[in-house]
């Protein structure tokens, strides 16, 4: 028996506002699911086991890692980067010390996909080496510093999507991760979240080198940077 | 008009009865609006200005403080040590870097309140020059720290009567607490609570001197770093 093609397109039509409206429910479902356990919350702690971490950077990769590291594997860092590539609109960063390689490459990927991406880090450590603060300053990224050379810019926070914060003790170094005992919390709890927010508007424009002296104008400072980092 | 003996004694019990009962139902309404607002949520940055802090050492002064500080100001150092001070049970800190004087007073004063202090530390900023931990050692608080000299304790955080959270960037120094820019997060929520007390948990016992050989026993490691701190 065969079908016309108008019962055809009837029965596709109808499976399309069925898939939409499963789609929805689910969505709906899961939305209900999370609200009950209330905004996200998530400890992580370090130092993290070494892992591949390739598949979160290469969203459609048909070929397996061929590197000798461990695959398929969560840890503490997988989860770091998977959040902050979760970034779709904007990644507010305040780190002291900046030098991990692969956290690099998660912001450079990011401000490539178009996410707008600002920096306030530490005046010292800036310039220290291995920092991958002159990476992402060549690459366009906007990155502010602590003015004052009396005083370290020790926060380590990132805000998501300006709804997601990531806080803790660890720096963006590969000891950090790799070897010390470090905590790191995510959270999407508005309370804590605001005041974050809050911070890293007022140490952005605090740190705007437009409102400094000449002899530190942002161009100056960015072309020292850049050479240093 | 003269009032019997029987009759004062029904009017008093009648007073106390009331009494109770207005404390009870203020201590409801008060569980009613905070359980509103969900458990504890509190950020504090830092640096925090210096103002006097006496008042909350000494809990019953009848005479006013003579420092030249400003008095009867909150700051995030203030809000920060009221709320170490409330621990009636257990305080446990896990600290990088101890050497802040108000801070060891504070834990100092909770020992001697008879809170069971326990304090994990790093290994290396231990002994260095102005470190609290060897006068926490000599008042008998008991402090472990990182076995590993190759691994730093990078934690900054304390956990209150196993209820209270407080963790951050703020290493436990006075240029973190006067002129870093320092974040800290006081909570209640369970969600992070947990992972927290976990995380000591496991420091905590892995860092058991016992459990290491001898040349670095419990006893050993006292002495040495009483001296040194």
């Amino acid at each position: 028996m065969s079908m016309s093609f108008k019962e055809l397109m009837k029965v596709l039509g109808l499976g399309a506002v069925a898939l939409v409206l499963g789609v929805e429910w689910l969505n709906w479902l899961m939305r209900r699911l999370r609200d009950s356990r209330g905004p996200l919350k998530e400890v992580l702690f370090f130092p993290s086991p070494q892992v591949c971490v390739e598949h979160l950077f290469i969203r459609h990769k048909h070929f397996p890692c061929a590197c000798p590291l461990p695959h398929g594997v969560e840890t503490s860092f997988s989860r770091l980067l998977v959040h902050l590539l979760s970034a779709r609109m904007s990644l507010d960063l305040c780190v002291f010390s900046f030098s991990h390689m692969e956290l690099s490459r998660a912001i450079l990927l990011l401000h490539k996909w178009g996410v707008v991406v600002r920096v306030v880090t530490d005046r010292d450590y800036m310039t220290i080496t291995g920092s991958q603060i002159g990476a992402l300053r060549k690459a366009g990224i906007c990155v502010r510093h602590e003015m004052s050379s009396a005083v370290h810019m020790h926060h380590k926070f990132a805000l998501v999507d300006g709804r997601k914060l990531i806080t803790g003790s660890l720096n963006w170094t590969l000891t950090a991760v790799q070897s010390n005992k470090e905590n790191v919390m995510v959270t999407e709890e508005p309370e804590l979240m605001g005041p974050y927010q809050q911070e890293f508007q007022k140490l952005w424009e605090a740190n705007d080198p437009a409102n400094h002296k000449p002899q530190c104008t942002n161009e100056q400072l960015n072309i020292k940077t850049c050479k240093d980092g």
